[in-house]
């Protein structure tokens, strides 16, 4: 187990969830933080999942959808999405985004240790 | 209780944790979240609270002790606060921080309350 208190994001290698978003995944104890780099133009499918989500755009404009509104996302605005809300989106332009998940989404570890 | 699930950080009324430390407190149903404006020199005493705290600076530099380690952060780095662990900092340059708690931070929604 890693208990060193500082980190540096060179260490965490990304890994690829969709076509142009690249994660660096943090895991805490309660909750999964995901800082991507998304592509302009690339798509995330609606989906749904049972963790509460935080999504926020660092840089850039991102178009969400969360039960079929659509608004585009960009440093000044954010969304909480509960659980289990259908949601989706597309890059506007290259964008940075954080998304905070609590509990932790154990399907990102997984995907994490398939891509190591 | 507020059920929209697109928002606007202007929305969000700061509040002076400290001086030069200006927070946008985010509750979850799990997590504080805290985007916070920091001024170049402004410090944050050594504390402690039972929280786990991952601390990340968005813009800028911030040197940041936890358990008596010092060390400068930015952009490409972040750290990992255990609960009970004492830690503090200094802003070297003008900044954006932003903190997770879990749990929620209590004291500071009472200090929201106190200042709005």
């Amino acid at each position: 187990m890693d208990t060193n208190i500082f980190k540096k994001f060179s260490d965490i290698k990304p890994v690829e969830m969709s076509p142009g978003y690249m994660a660096q995944l943090i895991h805490t104890g309660a909750n999964t933080l995901n800082f991507l780099e998304v592509k302009a133009g690339a798509v995330s499918a609606i989906h749904t999942h049972i963790h509460h989500q935080c999504a926020f755009v660092l840089e850039g404009q991102f178009e969400l959808t969360v039960n079929g509104e659509a608004q585009i996302l960009d440093a000044n605005t954010f969304a909480i999405i509960p659980p289990n809300i259908p949601h989706g989106g597309r890059a506007i332009t290259d964008c940075k985004l954080l998304d905070i998940f609590n509990p932790i989404r154990e399907d990102l570890r997984e995907l994490q240790k398939k891509q190591s």
